[in-house]
């Protein structure tokens, strides 16, 4: 399988930026090492700024800790959280490629059933450049992949497809369980290797993870903002599937595509459960009110930027999340300050305007 | 896996017919032998009644010809379409059992990975007895599989899921392509064995190919019509299509579920892309707008039944495709028809009334 082959030349060596959030020393990097060394690393630090955090030698990277974040930002630094991965999204942010992947620090090189490592940079690079099908579903999945085609029945109209914006990858050996499922479920262990990629279909939402995900930033990277958690919020662990929604429900409206399934990373170690549940008890309930919300968010025919769309998604929170729980108005601030920062620190300005309005 | 084991105890065994529509003998069904011969089958005989089909021994079947469909259904045969597979929804009509299975004369058992061989009918019986999701994507697919579950963010209060409606089964060896693409690609194989089940999300279309299909009949056989093809019609090939469509737009009103994936069976041989073409060329145009008809099709909340929501489909078909050609004016009579056929023949009247109205 091609996926698995390392690249000789590394594909998009001087257009993507890997960003790892992290507390600790980067050893998880050696392993790494054949697939990333070619790219830029953004490492965002979170916790303690004084702790040293040793990134292996031969990797090219810039490190950001929470001194630099309020530097850079200012009082905007507020938007980005603090003891929560979620603090990923300033990587994001300080970017200048085109694509993004991002990756936990507790993530190693899979192998798929042939015992070859998955080259998983390579396999969301595929992904993100090669279009998606959100308008009908493909019976035999991504339709672009080799040795694959559209089905009978399959409208020829949409076989070109639309750009792809966000490839989700996925988990070997511990799956990415709430704190309930870990607690009931202590020893599953993922174990099926799943050979296929395929686009969300419009209009369906998804749980979005950030451990092994990648993204065109230039399309979508206004909208990949994870939220207020950790550090003096009520939440943890739902930084990723806010992220998610909010991408989600803007990829359908400006016509764009997101996939999940290949590439896979092996996740090597659960987090605790107990501590899990604290963060996310309040998402646990919270989310059956969300949900309905982004299920039924529709953005004006007006907004043709991310970032138009963003701000109009930030309005719609404060108004009727906002009575959910106050948090959700500190949130739906954030969110705006998030596009200030995001518009302050990328002036040039490629925001990807639609030239004839949104697609639906 | 567990799939790939043949059951001792066939599951089902009294509540599912296998429904095969053929002109040939029916040889297929010695390799099929361990699964099938524990079931009834209902072979429905296309073509020239007078020609004399064998079924090897030992096998417990009912079959029909057109003189037998002719006999049975009086005027109301006019619906079931000759000289095309889609005589094979007779079969579903005048079974009695709460499950059908269908599958094509040229269809064998195909191997897993391991070289083992795989059970499709179990298989797709363990899809229909299990819940559906169609609700918000799983990222590791079918949660109720053993080994697996809902990931962090799926909402609790979806994780029930609802009754699974439609199994679909997809092919290895040859894919199910269309004319155009059969002849551009008339060496393409389907060698990836792709290891998982999905539910199709609500509001999503996908072409449900009839070749290895199972549904509970008892829930959604009334839609299961595979329309007018053939001898005196202007297509074919579309029949299969045209059952998933409307099925699916009655499973998302009536809030069951359709899966794809699992089971694979070894398609043996392509069919001859030029008569194909001859016959799907004008599906490949009406389809152009048949697929924004099905998803933009609302049924209203009266219709809580699959025969309620088959007959206003029907008016819709008439009113708005009836423009597209007057062959849709005939098909929308015929649909009628179908399920006065459907009716008079399952007078027990077990149709599936929904207690609180619709899903939606």
């Amino acid at each position: 399988m091609a996926e698995t082959r390392v690249s000789p030349i590394p594909l998009l060596q001087d257009e993507l930026d890997i960003v790892i959030p992290t507390i600790r020393n980067l050893d998880f990097l050696e392993m790494w090492r054949p697939f990333f060394q070619p790219y830029h690393l953004i490492i965002v630090q979170d916790g303690d700024p004084s702790k040293i955090i040793k990134v292996p030698e031969g990797f090219d990277y810039e490190l950001y800790n929470r001194n630099d974040i309020n530097r850079i930002l200012g009082p905007k630094a507020s938007c980005i959280s603090f003891k929560d991965s979620a603090c990923r999204c300033f990587g994001y942010l300080v970017s200048k490629k085109k694509y993004i992947f991002t990756i936990d620090d507790d993530c190693f090189v899979a192998k798929n059933p042939s015992g070859e490592e998955i080259n998983a940079l390579q396999q969301h690079v595929k992904n993100l450049l090669s279009p998606s099908t959100p308008f009908f579903f493909n019976t035999l999945y991504d339709p672009y992949r080799e040795g694959t085609d559209f089905v009978r029945g399959y409208p020829f109209s949409l076989r070109e497809g639309v750009p792809t914006a966000v490839s989700h990858g996925l988990w070997l050996n511990i799956p990415d369980y709430d704190a309930p499922t870990q607690l009931v479920k202590p020893l599953e262990k993922n174990t099926r290797f799943v050979d296929a990629v395929m686009t969300i279909p419009k209009g369906t939402l998804f749980p979005m993870c950030g451990m092994n995900l990648a993204f065109n930033r230039e399309l979508i990277g206004p909208a990949m903002y994870f939220g207020l958690m950790g550090d003096g919020q009520p939440i943890g662990r739902y930084d990723d599937m806010w992220a998610g929604w909010c991408t989600k429900v803007i990829c359908d409206h400006m016509g764009w595509g997101v996939k999940t399934g290949l590439p896979y990373i092996w996740h090597s170690k659960a987090s605790n459960p107990f501590v899990n549940l604290k963060k996310e008890y309040k998402g646990i309930y919270w989310q059956e009110e969300l949900i309905p919300f982004f299920q039924s968010a529709i953005l004006p025919k007006d907004c043709t930027t991310v970032q138009k769309c963003y701000i109009e998604l930030s309005k719609q929170v404060r108004a009727k999340l906002g009575k959910v729980d106050e948090y959700f108005i500190k949130l739906a601030d954030a969110m705006v300050t998030w596009i200030e920062a995001w518009d302050e620190l990328n002036q040039s300005g490629k925001s990807s305007e639609l030239p004839n309005g949104p697609a639906k």
